[in-house]
């Protein structure tokens, strides 16, 4: 301990570190070395060295085939952020709840870093398949959750949201500013928002807001189903009546701990 | 990158790192400054300096009234590790089918560490409140799923979890080997495993494992329902047949990837 010299001038080894975990992501579940050591652009005897320790340390695990992944231990401190817990533990019975009414992909998302960040998902046996995933994030304007979660957000963040010019995921993503806004008045005026194919051609969703004391929506619940022969009409109630049971019960728990999911773009 | 000299002889950096990031628990998901530095027997500078970098990474959180959190760029990284994310993806459906035929907990775990570890949980609004949660532990032998998994398990295993001494939760908790070793007997003949207010009072659970190809019992499924009144007996074929539909999807994937689960005691 008296050598703990760990951050000279430059990057911190605890940067370093957290860089290495955080080279992994959904589209690169499994790293080789030379991935890492490009990912992080650290040299690739530093991170084999500190691979090596966080595979000692449980926080990556060695690949079957070679290169590593993410750790066991790594998910198991990870569940324990508050803000993912809480949230999904209030809200996962009224996701059953609609699950069990419709057979349909369930989902709840939240807002961070200027994307909606997925919560909880619950997956039917036939649902069709979607792109969310838990602890994945997706784009706001394409998605109903995001849609949601744009509607009740202060007007400078939609501002600088549709200013970063947004992208088109199929024929029928809507980017043009003017629609969205329109579309999030409607939201706002109707607390349920659509998406009809606009990130997967296929796929239409519906999306209900999670309301605290404050009238703030902390979470967005949706419900996604095949395009073909959907009526989002139909599914609205349904989604609305879960995300106000969910928002009852979460008003109903004092000082809910809902941090990092600030509206930071 | 010069001053990459973050390990000299004693713990590396990154061994610290980790040892502040485990320093969180179920049980204490918020730490102060001084109950780190108590946990990791690390210096209360290195502690603060340690936390400081890792709230900068986002992998920590300042908690509301002071102290640490685990953050939720952690959690999001942590639910990379694919030890964790297949096995309930395949099984999920299964377990929301388990759960809308009974609205009961239902759980889904593995053998880790010489405990069970829960992959996953679906609790209904009425359930009967238990220990379980996602990422948690709980001991193999006052479970239903550690029944499971024990009696699938090597005999040597076994012999060492017994020989390590059993705790005894309630009056109800079977600790005695001869007994332990027969009910594991009835497991591997029946394919189900009960408990009875082994583990809590008033808590009765059912078990049954997902087998791969090899016929090795690589996760448990278990519901969880109030004692008063429950009729394990009823139980049983829904779970059974929840697993078995769990094991008959498991041995239609290829070369699943379920590192990390080892019987390591």
């Amino acid at each position: 301990m008296a050598n703990d010299n760990g951050d000279g001038p430059g990057r911190s080894v605890t940067s370093k570190v957290l860089a290495v975990l955080y080279a992994f992501s959904p589209d690169r579940y499994q790293l080789s070395l030379n991935e890492i050591a490009a990912q992080t652009k650290l040299p690739l005897s530093t991170s084999y060295r500190l691979a090596t320790e966080l595979v000692t340390g449980q926080a990556l695990e060695r690949a079957t085939g070679g290169g590593y992944q993410i750790g066991l231990r790594l998910w198991e401190v990870g569940a324990l952020a508050p803000s993912t817990a809480t949230l999904p533990e209030i809200a996962l019975p009224f996701m059953q709840d609609l699950y069990e009414a419709t057979h349909e992909n369930v989902q709840l998302a939240v807002l961070n870093g200027g994307e909606a960040l997925y919560l909880e998902k619950l997956r039917g046996r036939r649902s069709v398949p979607v792109k969310t995933r838990r602890a994945g994030r997706l784009p706001l304007h394409a998605t109903a959750v995001g849609k949601v979660l744009l509607a009740y957000a202060p007007k400078s963040f939609v501002e600088d949201v549709l200013g970063n010019g947004l992208q088109r995921y199929t024929p029928h993503t809507v980017v043009a500013p003017g629609h969205i806004r329109a579309a999030l008045a409607e939201v706002r005026r109707t607390g349920v928002a659509f998406t009809r194919d606009e990130l997967s051609m296929g796929v239409t969703s519906v999306a209900s807001p999670l309301l605290d004391a404050g009238g703030n929506a902390v979470a967005a619940m949706s419900i996604s189903v095949r395009s073909t022969g959907a009526d989002p009409q139909r599914l609205a109630p349904a989604v609305r009546t879960a995300a106000l049971c969910a928002s009852r019960a979460l008003r109903a728990r004092p000082a809910l701990a809902v941090t990092g999911t600030g509206r930071g773009a």
